[in-house]
């Protein structure tokens, strides 16, 4: 399966999502509620949380009817977040629209996103079940978790790895990696199954990040959208910079943290020693080589589902993540 | 039962449902959440809503041992709606102490709220299966719900008796009946049994509601640690005002309505008029008198629970809840 085949196989599952979405989503009564509700599910968005769940439901055999609407509460979950965090960070632009809380404000838009909230997780209980509930209450508390740990660690300058790591799983990877097992889950796949499932899961939500913090200092911006070196103007931690703080001797070590010490503007204009120093010590090909790493790995535990057709889209969705310019 | 052993009773229960909470808690990693969840939490509340758990499942027979962590997720939903609320309201003070905006700010907050709540409903799924979690999903739906159509109502001036009860529906009956039911569904109660307990718990809830709007305009600040006339000073339409422009003559309902389109400091200078205006058309005793029937109905349908030793404290709650002045 080429990227095009795999773009036009995922906008079609894309498109099935949203209509089992759109017939869901009648039960909102208010007119305001369910349109920041629609706001926060229709403006974009690629589905990548409720498709898994298809995708891994069809791994183990032909999926229960009702899987799209566990598939769905994966995606509701997602948008559930995003409302909060935009009112939180005060984010004024998302996805080129602007966000929620600049059209309606902070009141109906953190209540929009508790009733997402407790919907998705009413709808993973009827359909899914307890196996489902658990998934999603681990998921949910990782997420709360992640976010408390990536405050704490604002604190401090120098983020080992393994900080790193640990934010990451919370913040991105615990979701994915549910929405991955609760489909195996949902067609009463073995305990094996779900583990190689939700390993591809971690592993994809790992890499995807780390491909992000490659664009942030790489990308061009006319693909991406989004203006180079804004990770390293707010002074962020990404990998590249992690594994490079690790490997450089002690000037360049001592520049570096003297860069992350300085104000956002200095670190703006100092984003090419800053990239220079990086590429020295390999922290973009160090990055991008665990990325690689980690889906092989994905990929590698997914042998186990021997011949399943589902099993082409997922590797097309790997390579894609790695080979991505936007 | 009198109003002393009632409280008694009510206290101790209240200390067994703490302990359960502390205990379950322990789950929380990040030192700051816990922080605020403990803050929510036992800073402070009466534990009505996991109490009601306890003793719906009392009418019934001797409660399964894990009905304690059963309840708490009530009181775990009931938390956390108040830590958003608070920071939509933009509250500084709560049962006399600092709100956690106040202390923590805005984004600690919604989180930690996210967080229990996503952690009630897992723990109510655990616990009481699929029956708590269509009860929980339909109340926290309805909560929501009523706040949309609170924010619509702000924008008129009258507001009919049915809107005044279809927001208190939502906001304060929907998660005490919950509350009240999932009792009665986790000791295996009958369709009657769980009727009559949630019909108990929206009455409840309902009469709660009015006997705090009465005592808004005739409580004992010293007592209920209230001003009086906070909700004719804001403009809020509650019970007794209702009944009142339902039944004026054309020209004090004339000037009811001037004083509901006059400025705050207008109508805290005319609270007198409006509470003379009110008596004239006995808004306070339908007020009251509504209350008192809701409650008796409360109170007939617990009789299908023939001497059960739960309905002692149940009907005490009944008249405290009615001669309360606090």
């Amino acid at each position: 399966m080429n990227n095009g085949e795999l773009l036009a196989t995922l906008k079609e599952q894309g498109t099935r999502i949203d209509a089992v979405m759109e017939k869901d989503l009648a039960i909102v009564k208010s007119p305001l509620l369910a349109q920041i509700i629609r706001h926060a599910i229709f403006q974009g968005g690629k589905r990548i949380r409720p498709l898994l769940t298809l995708l891994g439901a069809s791994l183990v055999g032909p999926p229960p009817a009702d899987t799209p609407r566990l598939a769905i509460s994966f995606e509701y979950l997602h948008a559930a977040s995003l409302l909060h965090d935009d009112v939180i960070d005060h984010a004024t632009l998302r996805r080129g629209a602007e966000t929620a809380n600049t059209i309606w404000g902070m009141e109906p838009v953190i209540l929009a996103g508790d009733y997402l909230h407790a919907h998705a997780m009413t709808l993973a209980s009827e359909v899914g079940g307890p196996a489902a509930m658990a998934l999603i209450g681990r998921a949910t508390a990782a997420m709360v978790e992640s976010e408390f740990m990536q405050m704490h660690n604002a604190q401090e300058i120098l983020i080992s790895e393994e900080k790193y790591f640990q934010v990451l799983m919370g913040k991105t990877a615990a979701l994915i990696a549910a929405a991955c097992e609760a489909g195996i889950a949902h067609n009463n796949g073995s305990a094996e199954q779900r583990i190689a499932m939700r390993t591809y899961g971690t592993n994809l939500g790992l890499a995807f990040q780390i491909v992000d913090d490659l664009l942030d200092y790489l990308g061009d911006p006319a693909k991406t959208g989004k203006a180079v070196g804004n990770d390293f103007q707010e002074g962020k931690m990404t990998l590249p910079l992690i594994k490079t703080l690790a490997r450089a001797d002690a000037e360049d070590h001592q520049l570096l943290v003297a860069l992350l010490k300085a104000t956002p503007q200095e670190r703006s204009r100092q984003l090419a020693t800053a990239r220079g120093l990086i590429k020295k010590y390999q922290g973009f090909s160090l990055a991008k080589a665990q990325a690689e790493t980690l889906l092989a790995e994905a990929l590698a535990g997914l042998a186990i589902f021997d011949e399943a057709p589902a099993q082409e889209p997922l590797t097309g969705l790997a390579h894609y993540v790695l080979s991505r310019d936007k």
